[in-house]
């Protein structure tokens, strides 16, 4: 069983051109002009281009005793929808836990998933026991990225010591370290003050994260990213402040990556600001989102390079698990959605404007972070011998953003009401018709894990480059012969 | 007839594995496992890259009533000789000098060439008939680059509203200006205060053009793109003040590229110190060669993208030509050699020591360049579809280099004595075999001219924003009816 | 005749006392406690504070056959008024005029002048006997400051050759060389454009004299200064690409000053959208307002030193004026009023938000142009032996600016409706009681020429470090015989 | 009895001109023409200063078991021997100690000074104690700067949130906060790295202190100090790095000053290259020397006014101490000499040099910190009431630095073999004549605590901006009854 996508135009992280492409068992089997198959699939006056990747979600994550309600069905469902085939969800093993414990509860979750998937492994804490599976992870289990968090003060956050030993370990095991970076040392200061002046409701959650305390966390860590010999991959970058560190990292050398999310390209502070309770609540994310200011400073960086890869950090939850947070901010559990609708909204305020070009959004919302993820071309790619995770993209597609018609399990949506212009009309997932004229057909349990290895070509010139400027001891004629 | 390189592992941009490449009327027309053919190539042990393209030569450049000493067949042979199988050189209309008569000289010139080439065509001066003929240049003759001197006052130079006239013409027809920045009036006043100081020798080459007055004229070359709404090219960013104004310029999402070269990466400024005078006086080029200091931003820029490509400047005259500037270093000749060394130098200065990956090698020596001029994947790709401009590099062969041993027509070389790790053992130009085994069988004449069109995305892109955000009347309800 | 001020604070630049303040014959005597004198003036409640120097201003200027409307009569009137009691007018010679000529032309006028006034001669065009009178006017005539125009192309802007060539003249007689920044090429084409498009309304002014372009050219200026060997003084810096480039070269250890404005400081760009043509063209100056985020620089710059002084450049229209530009932007005479707002705009907007403290705010309205000029402390101090030039500020005082109430000579004022707290009680010019108890008591033709030295410390240091580090030629063994 | 400074040139920070001085009773209390007196001090070609401010030193610092060799006694006469006639010396209580006890042991101490002297209070721990303490010390014990270190890891230093905590006390008590910035962290996984590979020699204390790790830090604090309200004081900024981070604060109107050490601004990393132990152990202190890049960072900074102070951490360990580190970089006790050279070392490579002027020079010796610690006027000015703390400068006495000379006790001098041309002629330390033509006379006890009050001008207007600008809740309408 063969399917032929004819008469659109291929568009790549570098390339747009017109073929046709024929698949076969999930993979893409050939790319060329009048190619015939069992199943014809038409892409007229349509984008032929890679399926999204959404490194950064969290799927059923669990937070005081529940969960984040998108789970891998529903979560992966949205995905498909929008665009997206492949995400990549964080693992996180509670502080003390084994890593390989925490590993299995997240393969278990992920039995559910309608497209393929991957992890970071978080380290939130540190010890032998965290070193040496770090080696398993790595080696055995497909991950070569640890997500840290410098924020989340006495739950997730680690040190500054457990940092530089945790990015050591990663070099040494070629993985590339991500941090969630905002100072939680400050913010945890700062949400008692706020909470005490009577400061409670939603827009307490900005006032309390403000862009230098991510400035400042990003400049840390990529210091110590450079210490430890090992790149830097930042998550939500969200500010100018924290690409500001990245730019300066970069200046010097430094191989960072910063990932600004769709949210943060396109909503601002502003809806903390709303008089209802609700909205505003909707909108807790970490970090929260900024001004225009800051959000052009995002967009110059896909442009420009400084910023690589566009994310969702999708964790979702309802109205009624927001309210846990009623007359207390910092009870109000983090994350929005966006999965289904980052392509779209990218789309539209991206490329519609001219900001970016077709070839910049496939690499920001998708080849970029294969490469980065070391999946590339398995994923990302319009290859022969990729997979057949393909979009074909109906530029003149419209519709008015509702949460009434999404995929995701919940409530509201955060987009709710913009227009976008740019749609897929038909998504595959290895070769699985998943998005069909724009109807929805995933399969539960279609996805499958995307082992990553180890030593991305940029994991090993950065080494190269420290061994060979390493310290040497000096050669001495003159040593004392005693203390005195 | 077909050929086939076998057992070698494929490198590009952003790909590096094990694959055959089928070669057939001067194109790849397979890439894949056990391929057979006519001729087999064997690149075992060895990396199939891209064939070199250099953006900045200067064959047979006039100048002062004779040229420079590489022409069409020794520059190109000596490109070949490297691993380099296209140039673009530049087509220099003299003031008041039609833009199609220029042209002609230069195809005439270029009929020797033995590697495939295209043109930038500078523009020297402004007026009526240098506007009408850039569409032409533009739309028929496959030229889409356009070179603007802000330095060589009196020969060369334009002024800033010439600049802003040509620029916003590029923008009209979708083609991308060139710049050479240099402020050309602060090196005339210095220059002739220098040699009224007797500082006459070749290191007065370097006092005249310090790192600022380059710093400032990118700067007012962005400035002046970006009101035109043209992206721009910065030819030959020798230093951190240059760099520092592309970076600023991309954190504002403007569009600007940066050219730096191979000796400016690797030589410094000590060279025009030299007790010989000879030595230094063959080191004369524009801009003059930097400090460590300055070297370090350079590469930091390839590996983080903030600079793009890695270009020569070729432009090699003699040592009997440099020495018209005894006595007064503002005779001597600018240019060196470097077609033949770029590769080898940049391989073994940058890869072999970890600055920049292989991927990135190819991206910064070949792919970039291929993609900003708009003939990718025709060239810098390894594609079926693609001209089979290859080479195989054979990373454990060395040289000493020395100018006695090289293609160039030149008695000197400046990277003498420099060893090189990484050397191409085949070089094809569109599947003609023109280095085998090390051994050049350049053919003269088999090069040719590669028309680029207009019109690229990137400049798409930004015509798209500039139109969006263009500035638009008041309407107003209280205009006074009369002046007074 | 004595006078004394007591029962005040005395706030300088570096200070804050309480202490009585002795006068006579023009000039502070004593300091100290209990003073007592032939008449007394209660300073209860209030700040003595030398007497504001706002170091740029255009009075009676000739624009078109006519003036700016406020001369040395209404304009020193209306400094006194707002606490300034030395203003610092700009000598204009027309291109090809002799300096000396033009400066007589300006004694004329200042005759009128009821504070004291000194002049900066600029420099429109550029020969030998500009050369030679600038000797004159900085040896003889007491001027040690001289200005450049590089915007107002075709009639006072200078290029970049004369710019060198001035600066270095100013570097060689040890004077200082002022800068109006905004690339003049530009802003022809662009205006020009703007008109074709039909954007002919006040908002085109703006959209002509967009941020960058005044960014590049004091980044320009810089870097010539630099080369020549001067220090530079940026006038009316507006916006944060200026203020960046001037951070940036201090940051090199040049010697760059810049001089926001107050209405910069204060007013944005919405006010050339407002829908009353006379509102928006009243606003009509060069460089024309920005937004808060510019705002925000200055400010930053006045607190933390990388900005200098804040002047008003006084240069006043009425209605009437303004409307030969109906239709046509471009003839929008540029000016606006301040010289009488500046001071109780800034502590209102500065010192009371605690944005600068009561000390800056006496070094930027007085004390740091008094020193740049080489005229401290013979103004700008409070200190036995200066002029008692001096404001006694009662920080209780409040009004709100209108037009009506107004000393200058024009029909509106930028600032109406804004709210003041904080105001001069007594005002002394010399000894002479200016304004008294709010009452305006100026005495035409009181003023005297300030007449101020060359060779300031800044200036002698920097030659003397230019000296230093100037290159010096190569002892050369190894020197061709001859060029073949 | 009256002593008269006669014949000399006054240059303070911002004046330089001719007047006698009148001292009694350790006052100033006349300048002008022609005093008279009961003892004349003759100035002829010499200029009157104020005595230099030494804001960092450590005499008699605790340090295993013993002490830093100079101590109030011999530090202060080294002290004045150069000029310098007051120093602030830091209180160091240990982890749990009371700040009132340790206060007690310096009081002890500096009893022996020769000059006057005044104390930062280090936090080296953080409770109920010290929150209650640092109010007792900054209005009844005359400290407003309170210092924190951010390195020296399981000793003195502190954590982010009690650097908040500790910053957030000094906002609430209008003092200052000072910090030492190194990560300390990174720095001791550094330092147990680089001993474990063998590098035990005194180029590992460079090593493991790389400038990155000053840059972040001082990053960090001054992120902290903002979101706690406080200005901040970083004390050694040896680098560009935490000098780009300081400019960077101050680009956004924060209250920042910066600190270069006189070592810094000379003396370069190569000394623990020295092929010579005991050569390189003596340089050892914290930050390390940087390479000259850095040192012309720090050049421009002074001449800009980015940076503000030169001090010396003078903390002076004999040879003999020195080796305990003998096999152990990290075990050399840090720190250098310095305090007599500081101001001769300055002159030399900063006013004889033209890279700052005169008044320059007085304002980063001694006006500067004195305004910035609040006890200006009665020192760092030279002005009737303020203490008579003066050098008669002598720009054309000169020496060779030599250790055998010296004042200090201990056995080399960081500066050994450098010529210096500007000497003290005279040094009165509050009218006592402590160098008289050159010869030291300094009178152990003489010294007196400088009292320093809170709420200087900077830290009121910053709480003025703070309060104006704090977060305010969001009125809303419409807030949930329930979470559900």
């Amino acid at each position: 069983m063969t399917k032929v996508i004819k008469n659109g135009t291929i568009v790549t992280a570098d390339l747009t051109y017109q073929a046709d492409v024929k698949i076969a068992d999930g993979k893409i089997i050939e790319i060329g002009a009048d190619l015939s198959g069992d199943e014809i699939i038409d892409a007229a006056g349509c984008y032929i281009m890679p399926g999204g990747i959404d490194p950064h979600t969290h799927l059923e994550m669990p937070f005081m005793g529940t969960h984040s309600t998108d789970d891998f069905a529903s979560g992966t469902r949205a995905a498909l929808a929008g665009g997206t085939t492949m995400v990549v969800d964080f693992c996180l093993p509670a502080p003390g836990e084994s890593l390989l414990d925490a590993l299995k509860v997240w393969d278990n979750k992920s039995a559910q998933a309608s497209c393929d998937y991957s992890f970071h492994m978080a380290i939130t804490w540190w010890g032998e026991q965290v070193f040496d599976e770090m080696k398993i992870i790595t080696e055995e289990k497909g991950i070569n990225t640890f997500k840290h968090f410098l924020a989340y003060k006495g739950a997730l956050m680690v040190n500054d010591d457990e940092l530089y030993s945790s990015f050591k370990r990663c070099a040494e095991l070629g993985a590339t370290p991500l941090v969630h970076a905002e100072n939680g040392d400050v913010i945890a200061e700062l949400t008692a003050q706020l909470l005490e002046q009577g400061n409670t409701g939603p827009e307490g959650h900005a006032y309390s994260r403000p862009t230098q305390v991510e400035g400042e966390a990003t400049n840390r860590a990529i210091m110590i990213a450079d210490m430890a010999g090992a790149p830097l991959y930042v998550v939500h970058t969200s500010c100018e402040e924290a690409h500001e560190a990245i730019r300066r990292a970069k200046m010097q050398g430094k191989r960072v990556w910063g990932e600004p999310l769709v949210q943060h390209l396109v909503l601002d502070e502003s809806e903390y600001f709303h008089e209802d309770w609700d909205h505003a609540a909707r909108r807790v994310m970490s970090p929260p989102f900024r001004n225009k200011q800051h959000q052009d400073s995002l967009w110059a960086g896909l442009a420009s390079g400084t910023l690589s890869c566009v994310a969702t950090d999708h964790c979702a939850f309802t109205t009624e698990q927001k309210r846990f947070g009623l007359g207390d901010f910092s009870k109000i559990p983090n994350g929005t959605g966006g999965l289904e609708d980052r392509l779209p909204v990218l789309w539209t305020k991206g490329v519609n404007t001219g900001r970016i070009t077709m070839n910049e959004f496939v690499a920001v919302t998708s080849t970029n972070i294969a490469k980065i993820l070391n999946c590339y071309p398995q994923k990302g790619a319009v290859l022969v011998g990729s997979d057949a995770d393909l979009i074909v993209w109906d530029p003149n597609a419209s519709k008015t953003i509702t949460a009434d018609a999404q995929a995701s399990a919940i409530d509201y949506n955060v987009f709710e009401g913009i227009e976008v212009l740019g749609l897929p009309r038909y998504v595959l997932t290895r070769g699985y018709m998943a998005v069909d004229k724009g109807v929805i057909k995933a399969k539960e349990g279609h996805g499958e894990f995307v082992a990553r290895d180890a030593n991305a070509s940029v994991n090993t010139a950065l080494s190269k480059w420290k061994d060979l400027t390493a310290p040497r001891p000096v050669e001495r004629s003159g040593i004392p012969a005693t203390g005195v």
